[in-house]
């Protein structure tokens, strides 16, 4: 055991920060002798240094967060302010004075990861960012370690558990979005501006950086393709019941074209109840891979708050102590493989779409002609006839999202259809 | 890139190894670019030399396993040979002339993980084992180094897929375990001998190992109490659905009497449909943990099978790489926290019996009495009468294994109390 303490900042003292302070206290011994050495929580910078924050020597707080991460006597700086900047700048600033970073900053991440990365490289440090997806499951260990002698094909998550306690009320209450929103609010699951999280910003970032992972290349933010699932309704629940599926938001990562390309998307999503992800409840995450050797595996549990982040800030915190008494660095950025991200248009995909008709002869026969022009198989359809209007509910086989948008155009161009009611993807078979 | 490969031998070529050999070839591109150096297959050790082995050259093939590990040019070996001897010396042999060691072998690693991971730390070489337990599942490596911040209070897993096929036959068909037996021996799920599976030794070893993880301390096989699944039957799943519970084979990993102490156990129990675990179909495997910080988190997958363990082999081959480029070890044992194994006599859990009892006033009062004096409390007791017999279902809370054996040794010397029918440990709660 070295005797010499790791010494430890810590950016950010909110939900996680905190609990992250504490546990660095009440399980110091079995910290030490997991690392090798003992950590010293060595400052905390914080925005509101008035704040009573138990257990933290008021010496160590500062709001001068830019000069603590230039102390220069720092082993490993936590981020877990969230955000842009000033994070950033910090955790460079962090590398360049002799720091290893250990963050939770999924924007950051999925934004700026490779050049980060590349600051990291050039310091000879650590950046390790577990809890920056799925907050306590272990996800990016496994997939750039345990399936590092693997070649995964595809990933689909369950990222956010705001979106997944909303959409799983309704599932099981036939709530509407607001209600259900409404309900997630009070609980404090969701946001008071929910935004980021129900319309998929939040899982977008999850998406890249798993993507990034996934496939040893880079996927930035901007390359997501993402829909929220504001628009998600009842009616869409009950189509999926018929289905046999309900409906999550998921975030997903494939190989596309033979894999010489990825792609990466977040968007509402109708699976069959006999998937894996279909039983995942509540503010739960679970992460599916599949992968050429491995098969299918799930991964599963609390994606946020407090006490999971801090268990997987605190697992990279080990990690990153084992490599500094060891004198070396863990695995760094591993994106040889280049790929480039495919747009959403080829994004192969089948549908789940819902027609307002007019109830006469004939109107089917249309509406196949317009699939097949564009290439588009239909595997069923199912007509509902009611007071001269219907409503025609189409499955397609397998399509691109480019054949599909165009089947759409075309669709209402068609006087005979009145309005697209919904067009829903079917992932997860 | 470092230009001069990674040698690699292989112990043993069967179902697993001639898969790892396999990937080694087809995707040698990706683990050079992963490692950082290219691996090279330098020796395969086998028992049949004249088998065809397809993509391997047959100048690389040999009978003698020690010379192989002697050659003292090799990087790492790779231990595909399943048992105890010659496993345990040619690991050891290994160490001794330079090799780092990959091992998938469950049995070696329980029984005797304290000596080779001493030997492994003697020379200065990787240890690595993720095959070892439930396939492909990543889950030493998560509860080794992303848990490594978090104290884990209780691991529950389906860690046999054979077993699970069997169980899961059972409670969707109804059939009996000899007749869902036979369906798994026919699909090549049960081996022709199927006792390692059924009677828990398999899943036994599998406990011991993550046991010593989870608790980072020693646990070996001999001290994993064992009850196999053979006596499972029809009754039993009918009893579950009533508890609105199914029936796994679960092995079991808890913090005992206020942590000082851990416990490791495999048998068959109950457990809620609302549990994670219940819905692991098939020949699956799914690991429950349970942590301070974390909260529950579970790992899903194949438990077995060439390609599936060939994936886990080939993460512990690339980081083992990693390591060996980098000039440094990865985590060795981490035992530090050195607690006892209490008996299976201090473990608290839930029963399930099934009396047969006579069908007349007084009994239900009599029974009550034998559970009271043994300090077991009792939760709920059903009572089903036909023809002058009866029987009694009692459920009770959570009591000690020792408490329940003295219950049930008072009970089958009552004159009322015609049979024990079952005794059912009621988990997952």
């Amino acid at each position: 055991m070295r005797t010499r303490p790791l010494k430890v900042a810590l950016l950010g003292c909110g939900v996680v920060g905190s609990e992250v302070a504490r546990i660095m206290t009440t399980h110091a011994a079995d910290l030490a002798a997991r690392i090798g050495a003992p950590v010293e929580l060595a400052g905390v910078a914080v925005r509101r240094p008035d704040k009573v924050r138990e257990g933290i020597d008021p010496a160590l707080v500062t709001t001068d967060a830019t000069a603590l991460v230039k102390r220069g006597d720092l082993d490993i700086v936590v981020e877990v302010i969230g955000g842009i900047e000033p994070a950033r700048t910090l955790i460079t600033t962090a590398f360049e004075h002799g720091a290893s970073v250990v963050s939770a900053n999924k924007a950051l991440l999925a934004q700026d990861g490779a050049a980060l990365h590349a600051a990291a490289e050039e310091h000879g440090k650590d950046l390790y960012y577990e809890a920056s997806v799925a907050g306590a499951i272990p996800l990016i260990r496994p997939l750039r370690e345990s399936l590092a002698g693997d070649k995964v094909n595809r990933v689909l998550g369950i990222v956010n558990g705001t979106t997944n306690f909303i959409l799983d009320k309704m599932d099981s209450t036939g709530a509407g979005y607001q209600e259900a929103l409404d309900e997630a609010t009070a609980l404090g699951y969701a946001e008071a501006d929910p935004t980021a999280d129900v319309e998929g910003f939040d899982a977008a970032a999850k998406a890249a950086i798993l993507a990034g992972i996934a496939f040893h290349t880079r996927v930035r933010l901007d390359d997501v393709y993402r829909e929220g699932m504001t628009e998600v309704t009842a009616a869409d629940f009950a189509s999926a019941k018929e289905m046999g599926c309900t409906i999550k938001l998921l975030a997903i990562c494939e190989r596309a074209g033979d894999g010489a390309s990825v792609t990466a998307r977040v968007h509402p999503a109708m699976i069959p109840l006999s998937h894996p992800l279909a039983s995942v409840r509540g503010a739960y995450n679970a992460v599916f891979v599949e992968s050429d050797a491995a098969g299918q595996l799930m991964f599963y549990g609390p994606g946020a708050g407090g006490a999971p982040t801090a268990s997987a800030v605190l697992g990279d915190l080990v990690a990153v102590g084992r490599n500094l008494v060891g004198g070396t660095t863990g695995p760094g950025e591993s994106a040889y493989a280049a790929l480039p991200v495919s747009s959403m248009g080829e994004v192969v995909t089948r549908y789940h779409i819902s027609l307002d008709v007019a109830d006469k002869p004939g109107v089917l026969a249309q509406v196949a002609t317009v699939f097949a022009e564009h290439g588009v198989s239909i595997d069923t359809v199912r007509q509902q006839g009611k007071d001269g209007e219907a409503s025609l509910v189409v499955v397609t086989h397998r399509a691109s999202d480019a054949a599909l948008s165009g089947v759409v155009e075309a669709l209402r161009k068609l006087d005979t259809v009145r309005g697209v009611a919904s067009i829903m993807r079917v992932e997860g078979e």
